[in-house]
């Protein structure tokens, strides 16, 4: 079992619907955890509720950080249908509810090919990228030994803030660390923390710095083919404390397996 | 009072947080009621319960049709903040929840410049452009006397099936229609409805069908002046049944005032 799989793992308790998990500290970023994290956890339990095997569309509101440590996750099923079961997903710790969330689960076939598709962004290949973190050494790096990341040349200088004109745009690639024994059995579980694993788009405006997502949705378009995902994270717009940042994700045969978008507190 | 006021008008009921509402058959698209005025009424259910008075995300689950008359709202505080209040509400109607969602309210200013906004597209005046909705007739026209849409003549050729490759994107204005007495006094009351008005982005590739959202997330950017709204309407990925919508709106000022996603079956 890779490490990621075993830090998602949860456990029935008696009560229905109510699940235990473990968090692992090792997705801590700073004192709290990392949200993809506790999403790609909540997503487990919301799944053993419902029939349909696929998180087509999820949305999460972040209340409150969590820390490393026993947690809880409550599981609601609020629509059983043919085509899509929707799940209410709480993660509680102490019995305080931190991150809750509506997981609407389908089935998507692999291999089936889309009626229509924009087109993925140009991509040097993996090894022509850059393995990168700006904030590493600044909040700890418990988290970044999680995530591989690589990033063009491009954004590697726009993280930097040597892009004169900065442009609110990442690319590059990220899988399961290897460290951590790589991608689990079940590619589409990772897609989660794959969508808010990145460092904040709004970097490239600024040095680095807390960014707390109070919201994010993100939709599963097609399961990925084994293999790291290419990414490129957007903005459209900052102001009165606030931006977006929207994330897309392609597998190694350049199809559209997820988009995110989150709205978040610019610093303080 | 604009028909858009009074048909979103809600009614404290004795029981906290518990509302009553009666839905406008003007709303409905055939025997349905719209989605985003669905999600403007209970948004007033939310702001109710919230200290903070903007929606600055929202994101709703559609779980099963709503028909016009009496409906309950039911609108729980998650989370009291100093930035944000985050209320969970749900539509009911017979004692069946139909739809729920999370609002996080904060506070926007108003004429708070952004530091940072993407271009908006570029448009010709409304007045050159084309009143239109490909639905009129084929659904009943109630909710198509609500919301006043034009297109650009280019969006009008895509929406008849006239672009010899088609993109799905559509631009032009939407506006509360001027025979319902135009805009509500508070035009942030509006965005909800004007994220889900257009005709689905996919009619682009076929003739216009049945797309039922399962999911629309909207987050609100600015405080729009008064004036029509400029739209786009976009769409990545279509396929497997699904297929995503993205809505975004410009104030007659050229900033950014709402941002939606939404996944929707594709037909059936």
């Amino acid at each position: 079992m890779t490490r990621f799989e075993s830090a998602t793992e949860i456990r029935a308790l008696p009560e229905a619907g109510r699940y235990a998990a473990d968090l692992d500290p090792g997705y801590l970023i700073g004192t709290a955890m990392n949200g993809g994290y506790l999403m790609a956890v909540m997503q487990r339990a919301a799944l053993a509720e419902a029939a349909h095997p696929h998180p087509v569309s999820s949305s999460y509101n972040f209340l409150r950080p969590a820390v490393a440590g026993p947690a809880e996750i409550e599981a609601v099923p609020l629509k059983s249908g043919r085509t899509v079961d929707t799940v209410r997903a709480t993660l509680l710790q102490d019995g305080k509810p931190l991150v809750t969330g509506h997981i609407a689960a389908a089935g998507l076939e692999s291999d089936a090919e889309p009626a229509y598709e924009a087109a993925p962004p140009e991509l040097p290949p993996l090894d022509r990228c850059r393995p990168y973190d700006p904030r590493r050494g600044r909040v700890g790096d418990g988290f970044l030994g999680r995530v591989d990341q690589f990033y063009t040349e491009r954004t590697w200088r726009r993280l930097r803030g040597q892009d004169p004109e900065p442009v609110p745009e990442l690319i590059g690639y990220l899988r399961p660390s290897e460290q951590d024994g790589g991608a689990p059995a079940d590619p589409a579980a990772f897609l989660p923390i794959a969508v808010d694993a990145l460092p904040p788009v709004v970097t490239v405006f600024d040095s680095w710095r807390w960014a707390p997502t109070v919201e994010l949705t993100w939709h599963m378009r097609a399961l990925p083919a084994p293999g790291p995902l290419a990414f490129r994270a957007t903005c459209q717009a900052v102001g009165g404390g606030w931006f977006d940042e929207n994330v897309e994700l392609w597998d190694v045969k350049g199809r559209l397996v997820a988009q995110s978008r989150q709205m978040a507190r610019n610093g303080r």
